[in-house]
């Protein structure tokens, strides 16, 4: 029974996973190091084969089985696939082959829409594979058949905010370039389906204006991250108010590239601080 | 003897091998097709972990090297690295590993452009790697050391084309965003370092006019590589006019994702009907 207890003991306290094919998923990881300040976190960006999103399925699950299993071998007592388009068209196989809870950013975003929306009419904006895969509008369906999901790929938008263009004039062209055919439309609730998006939250909602909510999946994944720790009772509980803050929970981070352009990244968007990015040859995995 | 002289003749009609990261290398197998139009092509295009442009020497290095293990199983007779990033960061120390002659984009367009200039002042667009790496700078001024070059990194210009934005409004204001310094400067060439800029080339020079000569690598990499094979004896002789064109050069094209959408670019592209793309799981190599 000790054993068991121990080896409890040591799930609870493991880390959890979190991937991406790059930076964007640091979006998530921030929601998750507000809502579950206790929990260790290791994350890994594919920085070396990044993007994903104009890639096939068979390349998508290939790459996320190797991160996956390299993840194993931090004995993460969790994973959250923080990429949409992973979490699209890798989540459903990679379920059926893991024996840790696994949880993605498609399902928390699809539920927050949907109850979002009043007009029942929900817009979708992500890579080219989300948006093909037509997974937001399966899980919406299967939430409330009735409502209807238009979905529209926006390929620029990454590269646009990567090359530190979010806040310039051409921008709010691609926006309109992207986004007028939902502005027409009668869709009430958006989601921004792509963990770079939400760093465009502010023009977005600009050229929407305010009759069009915007769902953020990252906060909705970390509260779905939170309720399926406790379910399997792996939550961390958070130290009490007596205890020394230094030991704080702590996040390693890896990447398969740039480990200095990402820590500098993840500097300005983690609400903790990143003093090394690690670097891993994901493809021996 | 005859020995030797088979092997010689197998050498001769060996195919030759060019890479590049994705799809931009078909407009230099497009060149050597046309100026070479005997000699048989086996082409890679990485286009499961493209772009290169944004990523480290190491992880291009890196795949520039399974990339060549897996031409030479095609028993290539010389390779041509058809993407200035791997041609920058990668060629070097391939060449001091292969046992066969191998040309890249970038000596053959330095060459171009500092033949071109009459001023003195070179302009080098690319990727980020590319012009980071200051390839072309040392390039042209082991040729003539009084020649300055500029550099301009283009980031967007690539998904921008890919995007099928070439011919869009906001392409013109992306070209000015880029190459407004270059228009200001005393530059009368600018190389197109990049091998999707041939694409763009109609809206440079309407935006740059006729004052400033676009140098394209492409076609200089061809003649480049057919000076190469000539000194190499791999020439391969062309038919005589009496034979069948049937039999004419084959062009065997390989990618490690998205063969379908490869082919339809590749159709567009070169002056022969391709059939069939094949995927190779190139980390295997």
């Amino acid at each position: 029974m000790s054993e068991i207890t121990l080896d409890h003991k040591s799930m609870v306290n493991a880390p959890v996973g979190v991937f991406d094919s790059g930076l964007g998923g640091l979006t998530v990881a921030r929601e998750i190091m507000r809502l579950l300040p206790a929990e260790d976190i290791v994350y890994f960006g594919d920085t070396a084969r990044v993007p994903y999103g104009s890639k096939s399925k068979d390349t998508i699950l290939y790459f996320s089985r190797q991160i996956v299993r390299f993840l194993k071998t931090k004995n993460v007592k969790a994973i959250v696939v923080a990429c949409n388009t992973a979490s699209a068209l890798a989540l459903p196989t990679l379920r059926e082959e893991i024996d840790i809870p696994i949880i993605g950013v498609v399902e928390p975003g699809a539920h927050a829409a949907a109850k979002a929306t009043k007009t029942g009419h929900v817009g979708v904006i992500g890579t080219q594979a989300t948006v093909s895969s037509g997974i937001y509008a399966k899980v919406i369906g299967e939430i409330d058949e009735t409502i209807s999901v238009i979905g529209k790929a926006c390929p620029l938008f990454v590269p646009m905010v990567e090359e530190g263009l979010a806040d310039h004039p051409m921008m709010m062209q691609m926006i309109d370039y992207y986004l007028s055919s939902i502005k027409e439309s009668n869709v009430d609730a958006l989601v921004l389906g792509c963990t770079h998006y939400p760093l465009l939250r502010g023009r977005i909602h600009e050229y929407l204006g305010d009759a069009i909510t915007l769902v953020n999946p990252a906060y909705e994944t970390a509260m779905g991250l939170k309720g399926l720790l406790g379910k399997h009772g792996l939550l961390r509980p958070e130290k009490s108010a007596g205890e020394t803050q230094k030991n704080q929970a702590a996040a390693n981070l890896y990447v398969s590239d740039l480990p200095e352009r990402f820590k500098e990244f993840a500097n300005s968007i983690l609400p903790v601080d990143i003093e090394r990015v690690k670097t891993v040859n994901i493809e021996q995995f």
